[in-house]
């Protein structure tokens, strides 16, 4: 029996864990939406009561569920401070710390929750073939990363020296100009900054010219390490062939 | 006689079947022009008879062709549920259900039509192609697609924690911080929600930081699952040369 | 001599060959400059005089240029039809058609000079493995431009429905809606018009979650497909290189 | 010893050459830091003080590096016209020439010292890896960057024509239309200038058809020839082992 209960709560491959799995998953949604309810202002106190128990349930069936997972584990202490072990107790713990009292801002911990859904990927080939992409780009990640980051302060710095008289409130100081740098080499560009003298448009231009190839770079790395990855294990199979036909 | 009815409707390697077909798409694409002209405000009475009459035109031709159609299918019943045969049937019901009423709403289904294009590429070998890749790539697009979505809600989680306080109105709640979370991980930015906090500045620079790469690597993703697709069909083609030339 | 001339504007092996690409092209650029600046507001007289020297200088060169050419072309005929014969005679009709007439509107074919900047690169291996890219990859960018433009339609439709009544201006109609397409799915994002009802935004997170990908993948076809031209010319040597050693 | 602080300072093998290089680079961080709090508005004499400073410190520590780097250097005059020579002598001057003076403008070099990061990945593979892919690429990306240009000059001239009767303040000029065509290309959008007129909006459409594939494929284009570099790396090991595995 408790062979079974160690079965249905730690894998899913069986049809009462993947059950078992998909309550604490919808649960888990279920959560985030009452969490993201309650930020809505001018709620009336009936949908308030309503979202509290809902509240209330969750923490209760998250308490049930480490409780469960703590007595099924082989080794309890390293369950306990185990990533997912954390993260199971700090989405309850906060709850029983203020039983009473309403304390807003510890309830952000609780989000935490949705890294959970990353364990139905956990032992997934594409999480595997994921990590062995970073692997092989690596290199041209952190460089890339570095040259953006390198590239974004100078075009702040520029910008700066362009803009600051023309429009002393938008580009006040480096940090003001970090800030259009950031919309800006992103293309994500609000337009509550932008540049209006000759130089600093002209600036902008040149920036644009080298940084939207330096941005978006690292997707495209990303990307093709990662049909790397998949023709490396591909091609571990291929090869046994490949040989056997030289020879 | 009837056998080559069914040729120039079912194929479009005859003449006539190609003529047939490309009837039937201009009348589709002159169907969503005057769907389109429609929605235009201030029409005079003049032009809405002239829509109207084309309106009724296009559904004349297009029941006809449904008969048609069921008239040829081999198997009649299969072609009245198949995915075309029910379209078809959607782009013609509601003119017959609405006679005489004004029942704008339904006419929405008329632009389901559209996806008759489709039908020009049905047979080719770029959607089986395309179909290959998404196989290909499969875990990882849907891996991205979820931690893209966990990454939307974490970034309007945080991003409400930091401007609801500064602006109550554009934040009001983690439902109002989505729409700003969508529009900048997009990068579309519209421009209407921005932070204005300096902690949100850098909240939503972290953001961008990690969210870039993660909304634009599933593009590459099918780029590259596709250029691999192909290299499988060339490939297969290849390999039988290679071996041989080995032996 | 009339050799030597002729392997002078022909050709860009020689030194005067060179020579006279580079003025040619230099007056190219002079030419757009002046006509940049020409539609400046408020130039002062002396600048326009002098623009209008600069102008004629322009014209004058390119109908030598023209007439050389022309002269020493082998069949004549073929060079006054050719792409590039034609461009030549269209820079410089409109201003002999209106000597002492101010013509503005014909100078915008001026600027299909520039064209003629490709001619640099006309004999260049990467304008050859570019077209080879094309050819690799038409049948997909053909169905992914399909497809593009089949939800942009879409899109503009849907929100149509979403924001006719809350913004009747902005979405008056489904053209004006698909200028808000046009901007949101190539996340340019003015900002000028953006759904503002809560199903108009549910919408464009939809729409932005489908179209983000077709918008973006033929860009990276169009690189992968590139590189694998570059392939195909390497492993032509390599291939041979490679049945040697197995044999 | 003079050895020793040789290695010290010109290696980063050794742990104290690791330590010196570490503190450099602090120090370099910080003297940005400095440099960028400096130009926020409204400090306090106290803060200005302090950041007097930390640049003066930054300064004598410069000042002491760049004589230890010249003394141990093996041919001096090489050192002082070398790359990073020449970036650290601009780095400490200005201090030395405006000594009492306030010349606030000079200071700019002194963020030329950032591309001293660069050193740590000098001899890092991924840059010798980056500089392999822009030679396998380097064609392409010129080709695009040159047809990018010529498309951003002709969407400029082309919304000219189309918007400047519509908006005479936005788009004055071919010179103003090019900011419009700059936002619009990269997609930063940033909205405050966008066309208005039905034949505008349309030029828009077409020219971003065109356009987004145009900019966002040289991306594309050093991603995959960064993966290529990577093959070429690989390949030469596989090649030697493939041919022994057929002879």
């Amino acid at each position: 029996m408790a062979g079974s209960l160690k079965e249905t709560v730690e894998e899913s491959d069986t049809r009462l864990g993947r059950l078992f799995d998909f309550s604490i998953q919808a649960l888990i949604v279920l959560s985030l939406v009452t969490f993201s309810i309650e930020t809505l202002p001018h709620l009336s106190p009936s949908y308030q009561k309503l979202l509290s128990a809902l509240e209330l349930l969750c923490v209760v069936v998250f308490t049930f569920e480490y409780i469960v997972r703590l007595w099924v584990a082989d080794r309890k202490i390293a369950f306990v401070f185990s990533f997912f072990g954390v993260i199971d107790l700090i989405a309850i713990l906060p709850f029983y710390l203020t039983l009473g009292i309403d304390l807003r801002s510890v309830r952000v911990f609780r989000f935490l929750r949705l890294f959970r859904i990353l364990k139905l990927v956990r032992y997934n080939q594409a999480v595997r073939r994921f990590h062995r992409a970073l692997l092989i780009a690596r290199e041209e990640i952190v460089l890339f990363a570095v040259v953006a980051l390198i590239l974004l302060y100078l075009a702040a710095v520029g910008i700066y020296y362009f803009e600051n008289e023309a429009q002393p409130e938008a580009f006040a100081s480096v940090f003001h100009s970090l800030w259009w740098a950031t919309a800006t080499l992103t293309t994500v560009g609000y337009g509550d900054v932008y540049p209006v003298t000759v130089g600093g448009r002209c600036f902008t231009f040149l920036v644009l010219l080298v940084g939207l190839g330096i941005v978006s770079v690292p997707a495209g790395l990303v990307a093709s390490a990662l049909s790397k990855a998949r023709e490396i294990e591909d091609g571990k199979e291929l090869f046994e062939t490949d040989t056997k036909d030289c020879r």
